[in-house]
């Protein structure tokens, strides 16, 4: 594969967000102004992406405050290299394009005056922020990390499409594959892992979302278990956490079933986990903290006596990247918004018998949280 | 899919460097001791595998060079967080392992006494280094970016294993899939991606090793064309840019064929990339400038006439990571030495009527270049 040759972007589809890249901008202006800063540098090629609509491998936005005589007036420039010229005009076809390899320290060197401009110094390395330095003439560096991470949090219309056509393509994987008796004893998890993907790009995914997780029998007690070339066996637990890649977004979803009749013990296991699940997802509701909501569904967990086999978080935000804002855990410090997306995946694991996970992708509304999975949630594989 | 939780390395296969990690971390302490520094904080996740076999998604390395007398005593550390005890246990059983989610800070907190550490100014960001700084009690933190990757460069016997099988396996999937007769006119690119990528999982990878790049007809003039539903056609100029992932190792090649009977300009350009191509092999020996083997292919593009259609570089360093040092192209500093593996790959690309680029993946010997991957580079399809 080439180094420094252009890429064309792929096949096109229509824009997920006409006039949106603008209106975010506007909203991050708001946010720079709040913080005092004449302008934010934006580096990392996710967020680049979310402002500008520009999805090329080399580049940097320079979004400015403007003072309060100039609101309104959007004057961001895109910087990328000139492999990516006709690819920018395409797609950020509202921004000027400085054209320079080093994106990032020639936006800052082509500053008419002195300003005080922030960095995003959670991704900015130590070299790269010398380079920075460098380049600006007068002015300052300012650390702002996480801005336009806290304007992702919350998606907007055209990401919501994105992100259910996302879920409702690894929903139809799954049903396919469930009516195609996919999992019957003797397949392996390679097998049933690389049938869920290829159904999701033929229902129109760019690909999965992200590594494919197959777990058979005790492999289900493994949480991020990599599929093999085990058979699955009448009576194993199986958990399979997977999603699909839609025009950028990600969806992300686990069902636990049984191949073959469940036994009590696993009967109970599951419906354990899916009252953790139910209790997690009636949780999302706007204004709450989202340690609250994994404590809903952990308590239920704990009360069983089995606290201590959910070793991890319950959730996480997810959109352009698999995992982002905001973390729904314990630990975690944010408040629920109308337009959030999160998925609630409550967790039991018996080391050396198996384990059951039920994760679903939520939008949060006014009127609670809305599934955009919606994949049956039953042990039982249907049609067998 | 989680965060946070455990994940198992997935199917372990025989270990590529049998005490390998530890030869490799004592050639990186003589270079330790020739900077002057008394440590270095191994940060980057390739470069903590490659140094200690470990695999685990947050990790870091502190490598001690020691004064003279101490010279021959490893006092490397390795730092990882809860969730992967018992992997790194299983994957470096020969370094004693801090357990501390923030692994960097922690084996930096853990010094005994003043140190002067370099750390990875390329990798760790502003944020990472003011936690660094915070960390360290007494001592100095010095910039020192670059130092195993400059290692990396030259393989040793288990990578050059590894790199050899990886490229074999590229080879069996387009021998397969010709001899199945894959590229017929109807057949589209993403039919043809998939084909070659399902045939690397079945000969052995663990999974394309970039995404793999099908351009038919006028997309063949797109260097970094991404598959569409487009039909091959009779006629047309097919290239195939793809590789296998073995072992954490990535072979690429780049073949470029005709569907049905070439006209006389393919064959004419076909046959004028080979030439570069075989220029560019033949100049692969120790001791050269990469930048005199782009040169040398380079010059039999630029005599014909289409050295404005060749708009990359020749190529570039292959191992763990698909773009790796050295460099090989007009601007490259580096010089080759034995053991490095690069790529050569030409290209000419005519707008709107398609290219042909020609590129494998070589190891640099004493007795100049041998070709990992080994395919006919012939423009007619075989078999049909």
């Amino acid at each position: 594969m080439l180094t420094g040759a252009p890429t064309d972007p792929g096949p096109t589809r229509p824009d997920r967000a006409p006039g949106g890249h603008a209106r975010r901008r506007d909203t991050l202006r708001g946010l720079l102004r709040e913080a005092r800063l004449d302008a934010l540098l934006v580096t990392d090629l996710v967020n680049v992406r979310y402002l500008s609509g520009f999805t090329g491998s080399n580049a940097a936005l320079l979004v400015h405050a403007d003072d309060a005589a100039d609101r309104g007036e959007d004057r961001t420039v895109l910087a990328t290299d000139g492999r990516y010229t006709v690819q920018a005009a395409a797609q950020a076809p509202d921004l000027p394009v400085l054209v320079e390899r080093a994106c990032a320290p020639a936006l800052l060197a082509a500053l008419p005056a002195a300003a005080v401009v922030g960095f995003d110094s959670a991704h900015v390395t130590v070299d790269g922020h010398g380079d920075l330095l460098d380049a600006l003439a007068a002015g300052e560096l300012r650390r702002a990390p996480g801005l336009v991470e806290t304007l992702r949090e919350v998606k907007d219309a055209g990401e919501l499409d994105a992100l259910r056509q996302a879920c409702a393509v690894a929903d139809a994987a799954l049903a396919g594959m469930l009516a195609a008796d996919g999992l019957h004893p003797g397949r392996t998890e390679r097998e049933v892992a690389r049938d869920l993907e290829e159904r999701m790009r033929e229902a129109g995914a760019e690909g999965p979302s992200f590594e494919t997780i197959v777990a058979a029998g005790a492999h289900a007690a493994i949480p991020h278990h990599r599929p093999t070339d085990a058979p699955l066996a009448d009576g194993d637990l199986l958990t399979m956490d997977f999603g699909a890649l839609v025009d950028g977004y990600r969806s992300d979803m686990t069902r636990t079933l049984v191949v073959g009749t469940p036994t009590p013990w696993q009967r109970d296991l599951h419906a354990l986990v899916a009252e953790a699940a139910a209790a997690g997802r009636a949780a999302l509701v706007p204004g709450v903290p989202t340690r609250d909501v994994d404590a809903a569904a952990r308590d239920v967990i704990a009360r069983a006596g089995f606290g201590e086999q959910f070793v991890h978080g319950l959730g996480h935000g997810v959109g352009l990247v698999i995992h982002e804002a905001p973390a729904v855990s314990a630990t975690a410090t944010a408040t629920l918004k109308v337009g959030m997306t999160v998925t609630v995946e409550p967790g039991v694991y018996l080391a050396g018998r198996g384990g059951v996970r039920i994760e679903d992708t939520l939008v949060v509304t006014d009127d609670g949280a809305v599934p955009l999975t919606q994949s049956p949630r039953d042990l039982e594989v249907p049609f067998r």
